[in-house]
């Protein structure tokens, strides 16, 4: 394309704060450690916290995003309500949104998906393999049959979101439950992914492949040219 | 089946109020139009309106409701957030919701789509026939391949709705336009169709082909006795 | 409905014949064990096998079916390629088509989905669980939450086929895998449903669960009174 | 992504031996209306017709294609099953394939849909308009909200194809009838688009917005770097 793609990375950054492992294991904050991976691809990327002004979360940050990655777990509740009105409405416009992990329960993503987004867990340090199910999808180019991650905490099915539009991974965990772990969505004009791994005190967001997917969904969830639809009265193009 | 299915009409009932055109088509309301169908098929049907006291859709009546059929236009603001909420938290319990026409601006539709649900549209009195495109969908038992409206108002595409789960109907207009006219979706343990046909001003709630597809809807949208899932933290049901 | 459901259990029928396991388990052969119990749910249901006259699937037959069930697996080419062809017309007309474990493999199967239908597998005595992904589907009334099962041969992604229109069921592997085994699809004016499990030198026709599936998903496959729609060349409808 | 693309357009080209309008729309045949479009927006394009030795697709050929572009009409019987077999593993493999207009009914497109492919169909002068449906997709880029042509043949549903994985474009005809105009398949580890647009008596393929489609699809088409599954036997990767 040439155009270069602008990636904001949308974290919570609390768990970084208090506990120690989380610390040692991202040093600079999931946001940094994703965020120095994009750079490395040849993306600008720049990052956003809860506790900046606005989280961070400007006009001018948002209207110069084409996507969006959303990182949260304790604080979902902190979000402020018109914040994730103009991210929804964002998406609706276009910019590209990922949804990692427990920002499964965040508001921004229970908003675009009109269910609870609830499911079942455990913290477990037990092996999960995601399987691809979608072969021809970009998404996942380059990340093999399927990935290994050697500790995470577990999600189960049920997992009540709608069905999504493409099915890109599936999870297989050591405890006896899978989860459907890589799932695109359209909405309005923006594109969504949603991918499950990611608990902050393993270090998923340093494992080669889960990196590669999310660059691949970055590009995948840049903005298109394709028509801004005009809403409203509408008279007759044909005689009547 | 043998059980019988209890269904709610909800209507914003407000045009009836001040319009004779409607007073005229719709003596009863809209709602005592479809109502007085429904229990012609044998349905066990009830009535409710926005200007009952919690609208009519108290915990007792949502509680016993196995499809809600809802229409609304002018009005939309006026439905308070809790009785929403209650109305999304039952369909993801299962119970079935039938949107009709207007109702695609109604909060509990857009709630469940998480997009804007907007649309082009024109009062012409042009004519609309309505195509079926999924032959082997119950809602289309005994409808015939196409349904012909002399006198609708226009929906045109772009509709900002996701991709249905299943696309059942497209509609033409002479003036030019097309639109998914019937589409159905699931959300959490409860089904869900949006079906367009039903400007208060034509008699479309009295046309034969119109009122089967909401028979049919109905009995496709009664909840099932598939699992109510348990969510939150699970047990790990192999060793680890 | 009130309307009789018949149903035709096919069967390859050569295990039955030559291995002592599956004589053991499946006196009256697979077919007869399915039939059994769908004769008991109070369907009208008649078996055929590959060995009879035109494999048992005369037009007589076809035209009086409902609903076909398929299990198949060292015989697949024995299969002639007109009775296949008669097969997939009758879906096309309405006809549902259920196809079992290893049918995934079948003529009438790959025919109608356009790809190899291949898969991983391995037989290992190992523990299948299927989980419910769609909890609003009729084909998982009384269900519950997943199917667990004791010893099953694996079948493991990538399997080859169409994204599924709803995915209702996947599996889990203890060696590791994961499978979409409850897979809807429509073809022309029939529905089909592939099932996974089944492997012959197991008793997984006698599990609860499992029939309670066959038997939700014949009632789901029952052909509709949905439109035969007109094809070729057609006069306009408006004027030109 | 910098690497070239390498496309082959195929064309029956019978209609442009035998037909004065044809060959005045079309002085270097359908094939290459669209062969010289797309060179010029930089891709690699050669031709093959049916009259070629093994049609113009040999192996050598497949082989080198990343997208195959197909249109045929009144000779779809004459191409061979051999090479009707080739193609589809092809696409199984990971070649994009475009099917155009009257390609509906050719055998490559009925082998990767499993159904007739039939539909309605008029040729009357009428004009048509696509609607976008789908303005996120990448294959609407530039195209804006719709498409007018003037003059085309008439295609109406119901359309025997399976549920599109993404519909794209809705067309409107004069006559009163819709048609499902864009649609997206995934089978195996290849994307397919069909486009309906392009009766050899009309100058659809010089159209701009209709060009701009098929060259977006192209782009869309391209086989990515997705997993090549393996199938068959499969060691456990836990122990058992």
């Amino acid at each position: 394309m040439g155009r270069t793609i602008r990636v904001t990375v949308w974290n919570e950054n609390r768990h970084e704060q208090t506990n120690e492992t989380v610390q040692t294991i991202y040093p600079e904050g999931i946001h940094g450690a994703i965020a120095n991976h994009l750079k490395k691809e040849g993306l600008e990327v720049t990052t956003a916290t809860l506790d900046e002004p606005e989280h961070g979360l400007t006009d001018e940050v948002l209207n110069h995003t084409d996507v969006l990655i959303w990182w949260g777990h304790i604080a979902h509740d902190e979000v402020k309500d018109e914040i994730v009105e103009k991210v929804q409405q964002r998406v609706l416009e276009g910019m590209g949104l990922m949804v990692l992990h427990s920002g499964h329960f965040s508001k921004i993503f229970r908003k675009l998906m009109g269910t609870t987004c609830n499911l079942k867990w455990r913290e477990a340090e037990e092996n999960e393999r995601l399987w691809v199910v979608q072969p021809s999808h970009p998404i996942t180019d380059g990340v093999g049959e399927s990935i290994d991650i050697e500790k995470e905490e577990m999600y189960g099915e049920f997992f009540d979101i709608p069905q999504p539009d493409e099915l890109i991974f599936v999870s297989w965990f050591k405890g006896g439950e899978v989860f459907r772990s890589g799932c695109t969505y359209r909405r309005g004009c923006g594109k969504m992914f949603y991918f499950r791994p990611g608990h902050e005190t393993y270090p998923t967001y340093h494992h080669p492949q889960v990196l590669k997917v999310i660059a691949n969904a970055v590009r995948w969830l840049v903005p298109g040219e394709g028509p801004r639809p005009f809403f409203g009265n509408a008279k007759p193009l044909e005689e009547l």
